[in-house]
């Protein structure tokens, strides 16, 4: 068994966004195989296992990772990840990955394909509500697909957004109020609110958002009236219910699963498009076990390992 | 991250049978915090995702386990399996141990536990159909409880049945029949048979029975009439609905799940009680993750490990 550690180095954004929006076409077309992940609850923090095989990649395994928004204040990573790779032929384990970088990756990829298909436009003005690894991963994802012509950000931490623009010399990024982000072509949030930040009169018609943050039950950033004002596309319909932006809406009635527009999967066959600048778009990102193994996928092809004795 | 390999080597059987009671104490007291397991299924074969949190032990962790039959065939186990600790104050992987031995001597010290509760008997006649790794490994964990005064052995395979008999010189062992090998106080069955091959008939009052070998939706080894007969208790109720000797009865509906006595849990905490010689009492297995975590508990304590990084 092989151990590839920080192969998320090796790994070029463009690339990963191709084998994502694949991973997603798989999806769409129901031959990837993937049951809800389950969740493990403590007090402060949960992990989720998250088992799926992929046959057009001829990959399967399982990721776990754990979430825990105190860990800061430890000095360790408020997510960590680990993937488990198994011979589709044998079920031998064949690889482990260190996948702390490579979530952040997919996950940014994710968004930039949601992007490709329900944002019209080439050349937009990204709006960032969060700027921490995971809204760096997305302005990454989103610039190979996107001409960025103006970015605009806000954190509540006024140092973390400083350190943002410091660390894109290449864009022009401002650092803005909640209101001047949002109004923008693309909206990304990645936050970890429990009470809705974006309110829906901030939203202009023609914007498309990738609702980021929303990975758990109880978890969500926007304004319940702009989900029923938009049209909703989740990656996955069972996980979106269960934990992600539209969860706590379903929960309390205001949302309903049946008004979701489609999956991403829908979206990038071709199925359901956005062709005017006509309304707004939501894409409800919550993860899925197979663009952790789609990004698995390229880390072995081109990451360093070392050998782990799985047998003498 | 600490990797544990062959760690099942360290471990002393008696000590494995005592950690498995005490997580059923757990689980019957409703403490320990685990999901159903995940099957992710291909045509031959599947692999399942099991997490769990044992607070009465501080461990959490998921093991990942694949169920090959036809690997036999290609020199490869048909069980292959790893389990991932994780720190339960933190979320941080903290060790990844080689499961497949684990998962072998933890299910043994399950039939062990099963049939000290429900055997009112302390010298058995043991009955073993089917002589594979796992009838070994029920052998050694009942041999910790009882004294054997005969064992009965039947597989299908007669070079694998000889085997065995060689392997055990310090028992009494014969080859016999199905009929004849039924004739016993504890039964134990370890077959992956679709078809029941235990007929009601064969089986005395007083006989306790530990059906291991269905894991599986279809999956079933006994005549569903014994099910009814006797008293089912199950490891789990969600996983023995789904999986277990139970699931092709219930889902015809020949059994259903208000017919199960108990669990194992309400068993060793005496919640029911088995004192006497009449009917019959079934212990149907699935295998649990809590029983993973807490051999791998003592793994941990006993086993060699090398450092893999995690972290730079």
């Amino acid at each position: 068994m092989k151990y590839y550690f920080e192969s998320e180095k090796s790994l070029d954004m463009s690339e990963v966004n191709r084998i994502i929006e694949r991973a997603f076409a798989e999806h769409g077309s129901g031959r990837a195989r993937m049951p809800s992940k389950l969740y493990v609850t403590f007090p402060h923090w949960d992990f989720r296992t998250m088992p799926a095989y992929l046959p057009a990649l001829s990959i399967a395994g399982v990721k776990i990772v754990t979430v825990h928004p105190e860990n800061r204040a430890l000095n360790l990573p408020s997510v960590m990840a680990l993937t488990l790779i198994i011979d589709p032929a044998t079920g031998h384990p064949l690889a482990l990955l260190n996948a702390t970088g490579l979530t952040d990756m997919r996950t940014g990829a994710a968004g930039a394909v949601a992007a490709k298909y329900l944002c019209p436009k080439k050349e937009i003005v990204l709006g960032l509500i969060g700027t921490g690894r995971q809204a760096e991963n997305q302005l990454e994802a989103l610039a190979e697909e996107f001409s960025l012509r103006d970015v605009r950000i806000w954190s509540r931490d006024e140092p973390l957004a400083e350190a943002f623009v410091k660390k894109y010399p290449q864009y022009e990024i401002s650092i803005c109020n909640p209101k001047k982000t949002c109004d923008c072509d693309v909206l990304v949030t990645t936050t970890p609110s429990r009470t809705p930040i974006i309110k829906n009169k901030w939203i202009h018609d023609g914007t498309h958002i990738n609702a980021i943050g929303a990975d758990a039950p109880g978890k969500q950033e926007l304004d319940p009236t702009l989900l029923v004002r938009g049209r909703v596309f989740v990656d996955d319909t069972g996980q979106a219910v269960h934990s992600g932006e539209i969860n706590v809406p379903v929960a309390k009635g205001i949302f309903s699963p049946d008004m979701i527009a489609g999956t991403l999967g829908d979206a990038v066959l071709g199925r359901i498009k956005r062709d005017t600048d006509e309304g707004v778009t939501i894409f409800d990102s919550t993860g899925l076990a197979i663009q952790d193994l789609a990004i698995a996928s390229l880390a072995l092809k081109y990451g360093k390992s070392s050998e782990i004795p799985f047998y003498a």
